[in-house]
């Protein structure tokens, strides 16, 4: 009954392998090259936060406690006033605390204190105020975390985001303008045109609509909003039931419903599905006037988006790439305006053979609530976010082979006296700007020439060069193509023709120039 | 006395702006393309971790809690025995708890749980022997964190590496290897040859020689060792007091000696100084073998110290860039034979104006025994580290202005009438693979043309064009050379000349192609 110390991994964790960092990281580049084509800066910022400095803006979950990781800071620190100052016991003694910290579960909630921090005494001092908070623009990219109770299948708990933000602006060319991005940052990763929707829609257009049917206080709102972000998971049945009557689960638990008379279900129902089968933008801004428009946040909310319907027609960008949609609500969380989301089009099959969509696989949207939490300051803002993983994961289903990591120019160990020439050659290769390895695997069993060349087509090595007494005497290297080995292995049953169309005995003072054609082939 | 919510960083921690980024992922790219040239793959691994499974061999601690975040996962699990079944009390039940987890400390550590993880299954079921346990080399970078007690000036809590390793070899070609890595990538991250030097000793003849003046238990040998380690800090002549009769520190504390006879003690540091002045690594080889080469495990480093010599001198890596060092410890870590570290030999003047010296950059060595207390197999492995965060701080420093971030076009915001013909021509300079930013920022204040040209110069943007109503009936834009306009204020005096040669206006018909001629001037 010892306890075992077994190598793993926390439930929820994962490592990247090769392959999957090679799509990770040409998600990152591409994405990062768009991003910086627009004016974004790239900034970084720690993973462990103060608790308190990452706000009480979790997405969809009410408090910063529920769905992170939080513990005490080992440093026991002064508790500070809120103008900075240390607090004091009646003795004069400061009083220390282990403060909460919290590993960050988004880039925004950073974002927010990077901006704050950056300005809170200028605030303070009044030499910052609302009229010229500095605009800053910024990505950024890298692991959040969020503790998830109930981890479903494929759901991971750390996982990597990709964002870009501008504080300190209300302009919506600014929202406008994240909607191409993603657009632009999609394309550039391989995302073809067709494949993918960005989708866009404003809260103040909904909000003005619910007002104009009665849904008056912020609670019943907030109810509303609730089931109507649950109807990716429920369905319109049941979302209707929901804002309704109620409702019975599967597993037979009731639902209670919001109880909306049927008048007001069936309006709400009409508004959230005006967009459908209504293929341009302009139709669906003219059926959203007709449905709110007289509400005046629904108005802001659609000039709004008339204005950013008027940029993306200017620059191009049709209803291909960019479309409104009513019913898209982007969860509880702190947006105040315009909201966007990204679909895939793309599908795969699950291992029943059933064909399945990704859905969405960047969000975003205006939130000009949340700097204003920890500045004191209101500060609007806008962003998006490309969740790498899940996009990384949606490439390599849809895309199988797409990107894998190509491994070096490998050269075999035949010989210990020959060791130094295969370093010698390996670093000729090299300069040339080959990447190329030296077996060094020394474990007995391992020596074996299959062995090491299987350790050569785990790491997809195109070529193998090998030198053993024979050759070194004679002055040459037998390189193999084993790439074109593999690619040929399918088509060609003489095994004869096969070896001589992938193996080549190559004479060493040529050996650089003939890998090279090789590789460009 | 009402608590503030202030928003700020965890002591110890630091937000990384875009100069600095960009000299970060300079580091990173460069050394990464050099990892990559010599058959590393790049894998990453989570920053959260069981903390047992992060082993016991927290650099210079004797165990994983002291300098270590860690606190209890949220989820309760259950206990697993030494075969990973579950633990039972004696009603069957399954004994639940809820695990420590830890921030990594290092690369390393996760590397050998990877390792591990990958064959703990295989090496239970005897397919995986320590005559077959495979080779794996990848390189792995992102932030690694350390809790500082004493948090000195300049130290972080939070800061980046950029590993290499090689499980499976004892060959210490894969550690010749390393050395030569080292010196390649930082040439290639822009350290010149002449500003740095790898250093490189053997644990095993230190051992050997100690065991030859009578250091013969381990006890001994530790503490020995120890008190070597701390040379940097303590220097020779404290270093003799407490191998010998102790010290009394500054503060006036006691500090012990060991003790040793004044024999053994200037043994000691004959032996460590034998390099000192020796130019040729063949002659600091000879006096190595002079001094120590009777013992067993000293005669053993030595062969290695020569192989590795050997590969460098066919290599071309002589004495200007890899040199061995008799009192090169590399901490109390897990290192069992050849250890090596880069001295930076670039200087910096303090805020007191003394020179002062960077001191070590890298570090690595090998690490036989480390798989083996996860794994329960002996796998030899060696490797390396970059200190990024360190690297950055030193070309930083040295070479003051070698990395900054390059901005966007710049396009002024003059006339909301014109909003989107600034978005197109950017996108019209952004097709043509120039980053461009239409400035957004709409708080009253920051509309000023000078508040706009401030923004542009803060993100060191190296153009602006600039639209007004006049310029647009005109077909024209005024297009300013900031970089240029910075390069000339200091040597022109004559102001409308400065200006005519930085500011042109340009049909819109040619903007892309004068935007982009001016910017590979």
């Amino acid at each position: 009954m010892e306890r075992g110390n077994i190598p793993r991994k926390i439930k929820g964790f994962r490592d990247i392998d090769a392959d999957l960092n090679e799509l990770r990281q040409t998600i990152i580049r591409e994405a990062a090259r768009v991003y910086r084509s627009y004016g974004f800066e790239h900034w970084d910022t720690p993973v462990l936060e103060y608790a308190d400095a990452l706000g009480k803006y979790m997405p969809d979950e009410d408090t910063v406690d529920k769905g992170v990781y939080n513990f005490r800071n080992p440093e026991e620190e002064p508790v500070l006033l809120t103008d900075a100052s240390e607090m004091r016991d009646a003795d004069g003694k400061v009083v220390m605390e282990y403060h909460p910290l919290a590993l960050r579960y988004d880039l925004t909630a950073p974002l927010a204190r990077v901006y704050s921090e950056r300005l809170w005494q200028d605030v303070r001092r009044n030499q910052i105020m609302e009229s010229n908070a500095p605009l800053f623009r910024r990505f950024q990219y890298g692991p959040v975390y969020r503790y998830e109770l109930k981890l479903l299948p494929g759901r991971l708990r750390e996982f990597w985001q990709l964002d870009f933000d501008t504080v300190g602006t209300s302009d919506v060319a600014a929202d406008a303008e994240a909607c191409m991005i993603l657009s632009d940052a999609l394309e550039a990763i391989g995302m073809e045109r067709g494949t993918y929707l960005v989708k866009v829609n404003n809260r103040k257009v909904l909000k003005g609509f619910l007002l104009s049917v009665g849904i008056a206080t912020e609670e019943q709102e907030g109810a509303v909003l609730r089931v109507i972000d649950k109807l990716d998971k429920i369905g319109w049945d049941d979302m209707r039931l929901e804002l309704g009557r109620g409702r019975v689960d599967t597993s037979g638990a009731a639902v209670p419903g919001l109880g909306l008379a049927d008048a007001t279900t069936n309006s709400i129902i009409s508004f959230l599905k005006l967009a459908t089968g209504v293929s341009s933008r302009a139709e669906v801004l003219q059926k959203f006037e007709q449905a709110a428009g007289a509400n005046e946040t629904a108005a802001e909310g659609l000039a709004e988006l008339r204005k950013m319907d008027q940029l993306w027609a200017t620059l191009g960008f049709d209803e291909e790439r960019i479309v409104f949609d009513p019913s898209l609500m982007r969860g509880m969380a702190y947006y105040t305006g315009p909201v966007f989301e990204v679909e895939s089009l793309l599908t795969y099959r699950d291992e029943k053979g059933r064909e399945r969509k990704f859905g969405s696989i960047c969000g975003g949207g205006r939130y000009d609530g949340l700097v204003e939490k920890l500045l004191g300051l209101k500060v609007p803002a806008t962003g998006a976010s490309i969740g790498v993983d899940r996009l990384a994961e949606l490439l390599r289903m849809a895309k199988p082979g797409a990107v894998t990591a190509q491994g070096p120019v490998f050269i075999a160990y035949f010989d210990d006296d020959l060791q130094p020439e295969y370093y010698r050659i390996a670093r000729l290769l090299r300069n040339a700007g080959i990447a190329a390895e030296v077996y060094c695997g020394n474990a007995k069993g391992f020596k074996k020439m299959k062995k090491q060349m299987a350790y050569a087509d785990d790491k997809n090595c195109p070529i193998a060069v090998l030198i053993g007494g024979d050759e070194a005497a004679k002055g040459v290297a037998t390189v193999k193509n084993l790439k074109l080995g593999k690619e040929l292995e399918s088509t060609t049953t003489d095994k004869q023709a096969w070896i001589s169309s992938v193996q080549q005995e190559v004479p060493l003072a040529d050996l650089v120039d003939y890998v090279k054609k090789q590789l460009t082939q």
